[in-house]
């Protein structure tokens, strides 16, 4: 059997948030100490972890003076090239401070949206700083307990117009091949988000002024907490090339946000998400977006670390058995049918044309077979 | 208090199947007998009902001949006449029949993606020969339970094809105005269902060869199905052009597809779906998809019909009185900031400008004294 | 209409902990400031709630000297006779320390599993100071995400351990008529929380050393965190005299903790609790267990506050009109059949006689038009 | 590696139905032929199946003549003698016929109450000709969709009324050894079903008559409908005496009845199910109630069958080793502190007991590496 060991060329990656966390919750405080996102970037990068994503604020305080910015930033990217990691993704928070506490693009305070494009725009620079490409949106306040309080019709204005003045400052500032992605998640911590889904995103990046600089950085648990299936949910995108980021995490669906780590739910579907990824050789980063339990300790956080990773090699293998599998290779075959490429009749030929339709319901399917070979497979007995 | 009688001028519309929903289940056979859609036409066009929506099987059997095809429209486009309603949308049945059992449009077999698509030109020419302008496509089958079986990459190239085709006939045919629609919906009868909702609809939309010709019908269960808020999932696509139709009824949060009378769950958000609807002056048929309780008999079944109406209007005279309340009218002014439209600064500018977090934190929201307000108001205390 | 003002005899109550939520949450930081029990206390009572619920650690630091405890209960007594207010239930927190993060009385550490048992006997002694009579166990850490961690038969078996200890110590006390109850909630801190229900709540109390001295406070939010009604969940241990508290609030269902204001979500629900309540005459203080959003600052608490009483007197003036208006008591009389008390026949008699099914198939149940009645009777237009 | 070959040791069952379904949903019809619950009996017994579980009506029509019933129950007891395959559940099918569609132990009607009655009689008479010991019972139709029509508190009470009237005639009859269960489920076909959940049966149970006499079958599919763990639903009863019946099987939670096959869905989940009935030694059945994909024909249900059975003695080995492997041993026993079998102190040693909670606070748990390493044997890679 393989090690299992992680290396630079598989692409992983975390966000520095997710190793900060402390394990505060509604319920109850911290339960483990702090520790500073340049540490972070130090410690992950000894663990063969090839780049991170952040917030702005996970390095930069939020009201840090210019000087106080540059030198850390001067400092991160001296721990990024000593440890040799990257950065592929730099956000902003906007939902920890009050005053986004009705949301940051969909506030109905002028003062407070710009606000939010401030803090944007801070991020796309301190991105840039550090050689990152991809600045993620996440806005988890902007949503709604109150629906007579606010028209989502003009939320969704206020966030087209905030996304399409981000894409026009990047332009303005000539940051090349530098392009902006929507992280939709349904609910929590407001009741309802505006673009609730990967879905919702797509729809409304159709819209904006530049559609092709934006995409999506789809998280797994966020397509759980809306009882979707996570698989579907990153094929979408991906199809259509809109796959800029995906987050790498487990969470039973339809309750409170998990952020488990890799795997720990649902090894079928966790399965199938590598699988796309691989088989359609998707260029990005292999990000996990989790953190540890709350019982762990700061040093089980690395044990939360290496066991994302290692999920993922593992599952990457399976792929690679399901792929040369000759029974499944053989079921799938019979299943495709031939002369898929074969273009569509004309319309009066197609309407004109006889079905026998009891034949073709005739057949055979064989899904129970496939998925028990498939579940036989990642149990490791075939 | 007004007598809440629908008048033709309220368009109202329902599906022919709701009416000839015979309460059939997964667990127990039919509790009310047949009723042919011939008579449902006329049935609903004495009770000042504006429209019905139909599947083409609904009235022409899946292999009826092109004689009797001929009769049955006749006699359709007759009742039609004498009761004053018209045809506001004419769909396809793919799912009932065992042929389409994995799926229509994203079958493996490219007979049966063939006989899908003959399925709704045929669907589409009877709809013109009614009048009707709009084909509603909802594919209860494509979907999967076995992701090892299906590509979902695959799926959404074939969903595109498929749509690309009908929208190329009915270019060919010459049928102007004729639009097409997706009804998307999470699952059931499927696992997952492809396109789950209606931003991942949108998203597809957004790829076709023409786009503008393909909107949405969202239903307001299946929206809930997902536990996602109805009256968000609405505004979107009314937002960017593309609500072709819209299915109120009622449903408790994820569980299975239970099409319950329009207000029968959630008052508020059917409310706010009203006043959606009525404050964007929203132009399209106010349609009924659901059906009355197993536990109906044939003539209880328009007690069903006449509530779904009935609560509409209700709803329809509260959103009139919360847009003329002054006490809600002037937190809702107090909420939403002056200024709204004046231009975003520059990129300098706003890069520079300073900001009083804490101050702008403090602006009152009053959040929970206007849903308190909007409660009382639906409970007819104010 | 009536004013909708609160009387003591109403029995509203709301917890300590209500109030003094400041809108922290796991992504952001506080949005109003905090205030001390000893005040909320005075608060409430000036408002003219009945009641309070505490944990005593919202009046009594955890590991505060025997002087300052006893300093602490003097002024609360003193507060509580000013204000003319009373407490119904006093529990403990222990869910916020880390010592508690895998678990109070169900922890693997027999030390923690006592320190609970230490914090519980501390909550019975306050509460008997303040002459409560009841400790409602609310164990939010005793859950797991690791189902290899923890056997849950043992989990069962220490929470047996830990009410039967408690009970022992109530009365080797002599605490006359000092009872405890349960209140069960699915999940949100732990993935999966033991005894996640109304219902598994019931099923461990029957096998206590003294069940009859053991119920269960019943929170609206719990039951539909888990998808149930409400309204059946409280419904069944009402009926085996095991209601020994109630706590409204609303929620959405199948997501994280909303705690929302009273009769903030589904409206139809909340009318049949407070209509179980009151049609049984059920003697129970009505607490409110919820906080204002986080949008909301100290002042707009008090909205919050006033909200859920205003809401719960407006419901409770529609069950009397319900229970008056005689066509839905036609419709119910219709129903509800004649003969109900009649004794069952023996066995002999029984498995011999025929029954006419199709008959007894044919009995109108008047479903859809009484559902209808009742939303029109809540919407106020009957 | 093992074959995997089930043997009647192993105790496997099905349910006749799961066999006979013929895959009708609600969108669409049959897509494979009848099969008669004779010839399930025989080609179950073939494939070394150990038992069944059936439906009354599986077997003997509704309304079946005296003679009819005798003549199908030799046949049926010469087949199972002939296959070596024996019975372990008869139960009633009081759900299909539109006679029960208001609900049959609760409907308001006293005639269809003990029609439903003479109906569980009937399938008590015939599981004692067949030599079985369990009538479980599961009330599809006892809940509501308008709870303005049934009170929950009578509902309760006709449930209760009706289980001690069977347990008087099995008493009467002086049926050695036979025993009731009921088998909860959230909703489907009706809005919400009366007793919900497992919790909820046993709350219900400790109130009969004869508590011991009546217990639970628990299924998998059932409890994750209402999002519960599943693991934690079978463990309750079991740890109470009280699991009479389990139904293996699989769903995606939370949304309409799947049951398909075991293993198909969250196997860390079933893993756990499986360590429970092997660990604790249970001697019940490994009864399957779940059924083929709706896209399998007649051949293809066979699949099915096999498939279950083999997911289970996979996950039966994964046990083995789980128990035997030294690392994840020794995680445990680190986790589990010693002295768990030390009685608890006095009150007052209690009380005065000084603890250290921060030292506390510091014991490992070893979630991370535990949760992982589980995976890591579940993937066939320890």
């Amino acid at each position: 059997m393989s090690s299992y060991q992680p290396q630079k060329s598989d692409r992983f990656a975390f966000g520095l948030w997710t190793i900060m966390n402390t394990g505060r919750d509604p319920f109850g405080v911290e339960t483990r100490p702090p520790m500073s996102g340049l540490d972070v970037i130090t410690e992950l990068g000894r663990r063969n972890v090839y780049a991170f994503e952040m917030h702005a604020e996970d390095l930069v305080p939020e009201r840090a003076s210019a000087a106080e910015r540059d030198r850390l930033l001067a400092e991160a990217r001296k721990r990024m090239a000593d440890a040799g990691i990257i950065c592929v993704n730099c956000g902003a928070n906007v939902f920890g401070h009050p005053v986004f506490k009705d949301g940051s693009l969909t506030s109905h305070d002028p003062a407070v949206r710009q606000l939010a494009l401030q803090r944007y725009m801070n991020a796309i620079d301190i991105g840039v700083e550090l050689d990152c490409k991809l600045c993620d949106l996440w806005w988890g306040r902007d949503g709604a307990e109150v629906d007579a309080a606010k028209d989502p019709v003009e939320a969704i204005k206020w966030l087209r117009e905030g996304l399409n003045y981000l894409q026009a400052y990047i332009d303005k500032q000539g940051y090349k091949g530098y392009r902006l992605a929507i992280e939709p998640k349904p609910n929590e911590p407001r009741g309802d988000t505006y673009l609730p889904t990967v879905g919702h995103a797509l729809g409304l990046i159709a819209s904006l002024d530049k559609p092709d600089n934006c995409g999506l950085v789809v998280e797994i648990a966020h397509s759980r907490m809306a009882g979707l299936n996570a698989y579907h949910d990153i094929a979408q995108p991906l199809e259509l090339g809109k796959l800029f980021g995906c987050h790498l995490n487990a969470q039973k669906p339809l309750r409170y946000d998990q952020d488990l780590r890799f795997g720990a739910e649902d090894l079928k579907e966790a399965f199938f998400v590598v699988k796309l990824l691989e088989d359609h050789d998707w260029k990005g980063a292999r990000s996990f977006d989790a953190h540890a339990y709350r019982t762990a300790d700061r040093q089980e956080v690395w044990d939360f670390v290496e066991g994302c990773m290692r999920t993922y090699l593992i599952l990457r293998e399976k792929v690679q058995r399901f792929n040369a599998d000759p029974e499944i290779q053989g079921l799938l075959k019979e299943l495709r049918c031939e002369n898929q490429s074969a273009a569509l009749p004309d319309f009066q030929t197609l309407k004109a044309k006889a079905f026998d339709w009891d034949a073709l319901a005739r057949r055979k399917l064989h899904h129970e077979r496939l998925d028990q070979l498939t579940q036989e497979l990642l149990l490791g007995v075939r």
